[in-house]
């Protein structure tokens, strides 16, 4: 079949939860973490855009749309796994894009292939657009593990998912990146500091209103 | 707070469910089927670029990917019920844009208020790549009910969401919708008449395997 | 059909989720929802009869068991919304109420008709009935608020949620709200001011056991 | 504690689940069918009123919405072990007994203690509301298992269930009863006989829709 | 039908859930259960033989892996309920061991029938393996508690739950439950201390990195 | 932390589900296939001993238990994946084997380390028992294939995860898989071919019982 074999496939990955048997209160799709990294990345380069920084957007909706569609091949490999070894990533890689050549070889009419081969490559390049998706990808592990660690879930993977997301932000040098440290990290650590809700002083003024 | 309400604001819209009690077989939450459009409106537009009409990537990033984000405010109200009247309809309307504006005027700061009014507005006007959203919009509805469809589920709701949805997309005048119609939908018919699994013969033909 | 449509409808209620996105511990069927307030609905009514109060259990039955048929027919449109204008809240109440008419004179058998539009009209009038369903139905927004809220779930919904439910049933004069005031919401506080278990002490007090 | 600890409880039968292990397509809890069972019965008594027998609503009312609430209690021992000996039976049943009054002793204040043993008590005695009650949930069988079956469960406890609650409806002598065997049960037959929806020709119609 | 009939049955055990309306944080089904149980036993055992103790390790194998598989005939009976007289408890026992003798009449074949009767038999008899079956079954239940209360689930049940069964434990004579007393119990109660996780901390250490 | 830090983490594989957005009608967590595949392979050793095969209990015990155990620390890799080349494969199952190596010299005590060495090592040699697992983990992905085919899933993958593991038992030479094939296979098949339920002719059977 054709584009339809693709379209009919993404309906899968609304089936493939992050980090599986780790989340304790809410769990996450590949589908909905996509979209979420499509949500910030618009935002991040908004923020560069108004510092003068011209953005290719169509370049930036292929990367950052598609840029977790592999996984419907190869499945979901832990991070510590895929960074073992330097060799083991690199050949985990050949394998995800040999399977993606190969559906796109199959499924693909030819003159869609091109297209679609420059969509579902790597879009973690060191162009602006690359660099986008990783601090929007990686922000969505800041949000995925804060939400877990502020509900009391004390998983040391968190901690860590949390903390390698934060380095690898804050390394990378671009306007948004420092909006991101200067302006929206420090809601999430008042955020984190909210005491529990007093229940007994809502319902007192509560019955105290006329 | 800023931008922040936005971004964590992103995570309820996983737990909304598309048309409640009626998906007996899997149901889609608002941020599956939001990522499912940019990835359809992606291909849609590829097609239009193809055929030589030229696509504002920003606008149909913008448009696609934040086209059901007033849900969060407004929750989800039944199609017929929006489409009773048109005076309901404008009014409903008028109601989510108040709370949309009200949250930019709340949450986000000043600087950002002009670009997420743009975002958050009705992306369906008349241009290309308003037609292209609704396009993909409609498109997820036949791949939702098709789904339902094919593995048995009888439910008039899904006859009705895939009928409309079709007699919406086929009145578009685009290349994009002459293509759906001539290559993406004998596929799916044909998928629908795919015969059950034959598990005896399958079986046989394992067992004679050197 | 006739009344097997009818009948067969109810199951669909158990598939819709109350504002969903929102609850983080326990989601709630509009089902569940229903029957837990009929079953508070009985006992505020055993308070006002034992103050001398006589009830039409009738009413009350046919009152409290149907008051959320109609989300079928409109799906779940967030408070905020139906409260936004009294016209807009007007509308769509005829809207609900159109579709509930359309709905048994395509399905009802004509000699239950009338009985089916009493059963499914609004019950929330001023008569004692239509008051013990209205305070019935604002606490369990008190419940489902208060397990959310004593577990850790900070979110503003949920404050608001308990906060008004709670002012609007203290603004009821009747029996059974002085009763829940006096002697039911008390409970609720106390109970929200219970220390984490300590887990320790019960291990050590276990040991010690012949 | 008071009140309080029933009302609270009552959220707990929302997450028990009937015939755990048996439903393959959607999974019912206690709430949901006592809900429902509360929903049939009204419509039954509707019946009978119509044919002049008069009914004691308050009756009614108390014993269908608090059928299921010993399973909080005793949890869910399955039908052929309840009715595996009249003397295991009549045991459990004894046990269920002292269970509730315990909690009742317990738990509500001296004044309701009465109304809650009469409410709490087994409600299926030979008065025309605990007929009307036994109907109501064995039609709840008969949907539940309908909807697996028709579907292509082909689990041979579903056919036992329908078949052993119509056996047990047929046989109790009401004009409710006639009614529903006339009336309602016909239109199960038919539903169950609706070939798979033909997608290629609702296609073709829509197609050719102007 | 043959051994097919029982294999097949053991997928059931997936949906039947334990202590059904109680776990909050993580639901429990009986196949994770059994599979947990089967795991401590090894190691208890592990233990015991590094004492000294001869296992017989077919027995083991047999009787934990099997112990709960007449809930598929029984479904999930409270242990109050159970408890609540020795009366009641012996016939439930007779009743789930009649409903085993009758599937394996039925299902298995004859050369094969008596090694499933010594296999669904009670495996907790006063047997070294009986009894360490006996320590991994509480044991999982110190630990299903345990993760609930830890996490803020005050519910009494629990409470109960994990004090019974560490008293059970500690009054069963073996070097494995002393090893379970001196070495792992104190890494329970520990965990059980741990301060939330401090966000603000972990953030400013991360920004700090070069 | 000790021991204690491994029971802990069994809770996690509960939670991680197996071929993630394929399965339709029921998912599997890697708990329940463990448990599943320790019983199938105790009665698979069982027809060996009625063979006079002897089998060496504790190991088969161990290495059934245990064989999915490395999923907690590189998640679920794609079959595809892991066969797309010998080098790769091997790759990964040193990556796998390095972390519980890591795991067990961390958590586990010294006295200790040895037995969960051999206990935590992939079972699947050339032994008698080696091979006795493979047969049961294969026995389990044609249980779940079946079961989905069966009811009408017609994803490719469950017809090649049936006709590859009957492929990998046939050629394995072993009394119990000649009894697999001649006995449990064929109920299997008669299974597949069972015609829907005939409702209408149930219910016509159930009215005329007496």
């Amino acid at each position: 079949m054709g584009i339809h074999t693709y379209f009919r496939s993404l309906n899968d990955l609304e089936r493939i939860i992050r980090t599986p048997g780790k989340f304790k209160f809410e769990e996450h799709s590949v589908s909905a973490h996509s979209w979420k990294v499509v949500q910030y990345a618009k935002t991040l380069a908004d923020i560069e855009e108004l510092n003068g920084v011209p953005i290719n957007w169509k370049k930036l909706y292929e990367i950052t749309s598609s840029h977790d569609y592999g996984e419907i091949f190869i499945g979901d490999i832990k991070t510590p796994v895929k960074h073992s070894s330097l060799e083991l990533r690199s050949m985990l890689q050949q394998v995800e894009e040999g399977m993606i050549r190969h559906f796109i070889e199959e499924n693909i009419p030819e003159e869609f292939q091109g297209i679609f081969r420059r969509q579902l490559r790597e879009g973690k390049d060191g162009s602006l657009e690359g660099l986008i998706l990783e601090v929007a990808d990686k922000m969505d592990q800041v949000y995925e593990a804060f939400a877990e660690l502020q509900r009391g879930n004390t998983e040391k993977e968190f901690v860590l998912m949390y903390r390698h997301a934060l380095i690898k932000i804050k390394n990378i040098d671009l306007h948004c990146v420092r909006y991101f440290l200067g302006h929206i990290l420090p809601d999430i650590i008042e955020e984190s500091q909210i005491s529990p809700i007093d229940i007994k002083g809502i319902t007192e003024e509560a019955l105290a209103q006329q």
